[in-house]
Formats: C-alpha cells, sequence, structure tokens
C-alpha cells in the first residue's frame, strides 16, 4: 500500500472514532469534498450525486457507478467498491447491513430531501453528522500544500499589476490571472472577481466587460489558486488614479478592522470565530460606515469555504492548525467598495499570515 | 422594461400557472439554474446556497444576501428584492406569508435536510415541486443558443484532430480545446474529457498527464461549450495507429446503436425516454457486449445534465422542443472504451441532430 492510501485509511479510522463517540453506528458520507479527503478521489461531479461512503464499525463502502468503478479499484484500495447500477441497487446493501444500524449519521447540509425519504425506507433513526469538521483541523503537508497556492497566487498578483492600464476590462484582467495561474501548473480555486470602480461595491460582483478608466479609482481583485486539491483565496484593492480622502479612510478602516481581528484572535486561546467577527465588524460600524453584509472570515482547504466559520452565528472555536481567510470590508452603494482579505494558520498560538502580498495601497 | 425582463416575467407567470394546476399556494426554488431561468442571473454559486426564489399567488421574492443586492436591484426588476442579514432574517418573510400558504411546495431534490428542516418550521404540508420540468421544452431562441454553442463545439473538435500527435498529453488536448472555445467567446461547459487507450474504457475518465503512443488505438474526447448561459455536449471516439478489428466492431455497434436509438424517436409520437434507452441498450448486449454504464441521453440547457432524461427509471415522454443527447457506449476494462454523443432537438415530430462533427471513425 502506498504511502498516501495509509493517509486515507487514517482519515477512514478517525471518521470512524468520531462516529463512536457521537454514539452512531454508521454514516453516509455525500459531500464530494469529504469523498475526496476520505479517499484522495477527486473525479466527482459537484453538480449530480455520483457517489457515496457508507462506513460502520465493521465496514467501510464507496458507492458508486460503472463509470467509476475501473477508476476506484485501481484508486482507492481501503474501501470496498459497491458499484451500483441497474441491477445492483444501493438499496441492497443498505439491507444487507441495516441490523447493525440503530442510528445512522448524515451530512444534513450535504443530502437532499429526495434522498433522505429513501434513507428513511430503511433506517429508522437518522441524526446530523459533521464530517466536514474532520478536515477543519490541517496536517503540516495540508497546510504547505495551502501555503504554495498561496505563494502562487502572491506571484499572480504581482503579475497582475503590472497589466495594469487604462483600457483594459475587466474579463480580460481575469484571463491574465487565470492563464498565469495555469503557467504554474496550478487551476484557480473559483472564477475571479474584477471589479472597477462603482463595481467593487458589489461584493461578488460578476467580472464583465467594464474597462478600466482614470475615474474608476477602485479596482478589487479577489481571486484564488488550487493545487493539488488545495485551495487559496486573497483579495486586493488598489487605487487608481487621484483618489479621495473618503476612498482613503475606507482602506485605512478596513486594514485596522483586519489587525485588529489578529490581535484579538493572539491575545488568548481557544478564541471563539464569532467574537473575531465581532471585533472587526464593530470597529467598521463604530467609524460610520455600514455593516460587513458577509461573513468576516472561513475556513479553506479541499473547499475554497470550509469550517471553521468567522461569522456572527458560528460556534466554531478557533484550534491549532485551521486555516483561514479574515476579509474585512467597506461597501457603499454607487461610490465603491474596499475588501482586504488574507490567509492565516493558527500555529503555536500564533496567527501567522501565508498570503504575503502588500497592502500598501499604492496608486498603480 | 427591456425585453428580456418581459421574458423572464413570462416565465414566472408559467410558474405561477403551475402552481396553480399542481393545487400548491407557494413554492421556494432553491436551484442556481431555475433561478437563472426565472431571472436571467447567472451568479450565485453552486456550491453553497446564495439565493431562493420564493413565489405565491400574489407575490414574488428573490431572496438573498448583501453581497448581491445590488447587483438583484439593478438587473432582476420583476421581482422584490429581500435582502436577508444579521437583522432581517429569511424566517421572517415565511412568517409573513405563513398565513395565505397551506400547501408550500420544494425542489426536494435541490433542497438539503437542514433547510427543509427550517421551512417546517414555518410550514406544515410541504410537498415536492419539480421546477426543473419547466425548462425542458425550449423556445426557439433558446434551442438557437444551444445549436451557437454545438457549432463552436465542432469548430474545436475540427481544431483539435489538427493537434493529436504521439507524446502530447491528455491535458495537453484538453487545455488547447478550452483554449480554441475561449477564444471564440464561449466557456467550456464542463471539464473536458480526454482519454487515451485504455483509459477510454473509464466512462468518466479524468483527464491526465498519460503521453500519446502509437498503443493507444482509441482517443475519447467528451466535451461541451457554453455561450450566453447555454450548454452543448458532444462526444467522439478516433482511431489512432493500427486498430484491431475488435475495435471496429465496437465503434460499428456503437454507431448503430446510435441509430436505432433515432429511427425508434422518429417512428412515433409521444415516445417514452426509457423506451429509447431500452432500444439502444437491447441492441449492444444482444451483440454480446457489456451493458452501458449509464443513461442513454440526458437533456441540456442552462446545465449540461437536465429533463428530460432517457435512462431506463425515466418517466419523461419526448416532445416537441426538446433537445437531448443520445450516447451509447462500450467499455471493456484493460481494453478501451467507445462513446458517440450527439445533440438533437425534437422539430416537428422529426429528430434534427444539431451536432455535426463527422463520425467516420478516421485513424488520424
Amino acid at each position: 500500500m502506498v504511502q498516501s492510501q495509509i493517509m486515507f485509511e487514517d482519515r477512514v479510522k478517525k471518521l470512524k472514532e468520531q462516529i463512536a463517540k457521537e454514539n452512531l453506528d454508521a454514516v453516509l458520507v455525500s459531500s464530494v469534498s469529504n469523498i475526496e479527503y476520505l479517499t484522495g478521489y477527486s473525479n466527482f461531479s459537484i453538480m449530480e450525486r455520483e457517489a457515496y461512503i457508507f462506513i460502520g464499525k465493521n465496514f467501510g463502502y464507496i458507492i458508486t457507478d460503472g463509470r467509476y468503478s475501473e477508476a476506484i479499484r485501481t484508486q482507492v484500495s481501503h474501501l470496498k467498491l459497491f458499484e451500483r447500477g441497474h441491477t445492483k441497487k444501493t438499496a441492497d446493501l443498505f439491507k444487507k447491513h441495516k441490523r447493525e444500524i440503530k442510528n445512522l449519521g448524515v451530512e444534513e447540509d450535504e443530502l437532499t430531501v429526495s434522498e433522505h425519504k429513501e434513507l428513511k425506507k430503511h433506517f429508522k433513526n437518522i441524526k446530523h453528522f459533521d464530517a466536514g469538521s474532520l478536515r477543519s483541523i490541517k496536517t503540516q503537508e495540508e497546510i504547505n500544500t495551502i501555503k504554495k497556492a498561496c505563494e502562487i497566487g502572491d506571484l499572480a498578483f504581482n503579475f497582475i499589476l503590472k497589466k495594469i492600464q487604462s483600457g483594459i476590462t475587466e474579463k480580460e484582467i481575469a484571463q491574465e490571472l487565470e492563464n498565469f495561474i495555469k503557467e504554474k501548473g496550478a487551476i484557480i480555486s473559483f472564477p475571479s472577481i474584477v471589479a472597477f470602480g462603482k463595481n467593487s461595491s458589489v461584493p461578488h460582483h460578476q467580472t464583465g466587460d467594464k474597462r478600466l478608466t482614470i475615474n474608476d479609482k477602485l479596482i478589487l481583485l479577489d481571486f484564488g489558486v488550487k493545487i493539488n486539491g488545495y485551495c487559496s483565496d486573497m483579495t486586493r484593492t488598489i487605487f487608481f488614479g487621484q483618489v479621495t480622502l473618503k476612498h482613503k479612510k475606507m482602506c485605512d478602516i478596513v486594514l485596522e478592522a483586519q489587525k485588529k481581528a489578529i490581535q484579538f484572535i493572539n491575545s488568548g486561546k481557544n478564541i471563539k470565530a464569532k467574537d473575531v467577527d465581532k471585533v472587526a465588524r464593530e470597529y467598521i460600524k463604530s467609524k460610520g460606515f455600514p455593516d460587513i453584509p458577509h461573513s468576516l472570515g472561513h475556513g479553506i482547504g479541499l473547499e475554497v469555504h470550509e469550517h471553521p466559520s468567522l461569522s456572527p452565528k458560528s460556534k466554531d472555536i478557533l484550534k491549532e492548525g485551521m486555516v483561514f481567510s479574515i476579509e474585512p470590508g467597506i461597501y457603499i452603494p454607487d461610490f465603491g467598495g474596499v475588501r482586504i482579505e488574507d490567509l492565516f494558520v493558527l500555529e503555536k498560538g500564533v496567527l501567522r499570515q501565508i498570503t504575503n502580498s502588500s497592502k500598501e495601497l499604492f496608486s498603480v
């Protein structure tokens, strides 16, 4: 068995420990990212349900169909393949194991109502199970991979600064970013957001055909890199042309809000994620600017957004080995928006920033 | 109001008619494609729930958060924006309308168990509602857009044939395809599948770093184009080098299976989709080859896979204006696979093929 198979086997073992801890007899894992985390196999569609992992005390299956069975046979050896098809139904597998399963765990956020109805035919007690939380604390290898993605992101940012000039469109910048990232052997982790001028006041602006002019003042770039399955994510807002005092003030306050959040995390142990969100949010409001219309930050790994969540409702506690973003922003309709986003890893009680592009809000 | 807004308003009107027909008082639409179909707005993430459409007899809302509200305000005028946030909850909106809603329709395939639990707090009778079926019959404008995507796909196929040579990798071909499609002002509708030799026996092979050699015999290309929101999808299998009689036989049978499916559809009216699947499937099996490990075909439009489904369990009836694929395949582990996929539109009782790349299985 190759090294990586041992790693995936170990993750399944940890999953089984969590199953036991939560008094469950088995779990059905349906999210593509969690399946990737437990197997290393990353080719299932996120648009359609093409696989499950079904784990009990004494069994472990990957359920998929004939389109994938040969790939799974060669690449996933620590789980038994159950190939569902026109004659062999997943229901048969459930029937086989239903006696030993009193309590089944499912990912309620990752399972549809239709799927749940099917499961109810076989299992009486179906409970929520948070398989994604396994991923929130990263190994050193995972952290190194995310750092690599961040490094490529930093290179891409430096590269794109040279391309910014009057007349270029948002889409052209996004394309240049993507080409650069691909040349480095990586891919984008999500469609890049490039917003000029007033477009920057829409936090998730749809990159379009707008051409850059000297009157735009602000350029917001939010993009990420994915390499070996792991994502980065970074936002920078750049001045373009003669900016007003208001623009500068917005930038100063956003940067200060990020600093305050960092200081707060460094000030103690077992910090509540929602309290970090509050520190930055309240600071921005105290300066007379509108509330941040999104969370302050999010964990990152195989997915761009995963545990922990730094948001007002979060129940997460920040722990060693977590990797997450801190991204305060101020958005003023019909004027413009400023967001600064960096990734951090919590190591030895201290937050270490792993995106390293300059935050000097220089004019290009 | 611009022309396109009238079109989207009309679609919401049709949705309301269907709601009434199914004795529902309101529906909550959660799938991103259906939201796009009803609004024209396509920037919501498919990874996370960022919006709903909530339609009743006397109201119509789009529910989203502050990240999108400015974009929705300017681009979607036929629905009322409900901006959910830290102080304003979706639950407030549900409370406001719960008295007039005895039966609520939801997309059970597109709603999570967690979301359903939340809805149950407000609504007693929650039923399945198939909002996607609205999309299965296309307007002439939609058909024309899909044809345009197919045309770019045909151009891309002709282009890529010239690039095929010993030593090139699967990924390089996929990249060339993607670049060509982008140069034509379109994007790929899904990650292209490029499979050399034995890799072609995995129907959804993950395009990799394998280099093409004269011993590979088969090259399977499955790719699609997306333009103005609409998708194409096509598969061709090409001979490379000296092929055996078995390879040729596989190709002949796959082509013949596709022909038989076409003839069957042209032979009558209101044909059942599952019967078309059966015709092709049984033919392949009758020739001693393995059963097709996937559906014979699928509808296509805003999504690569949508209604109707040409599969053994399908309840769909083929109707005028439907656009779908017919894609029989034979896959032999450790040997190779052959799949031929074309898109068709059912017009005036006759199936018209809209992907027009050659099916001659020439050696390159």
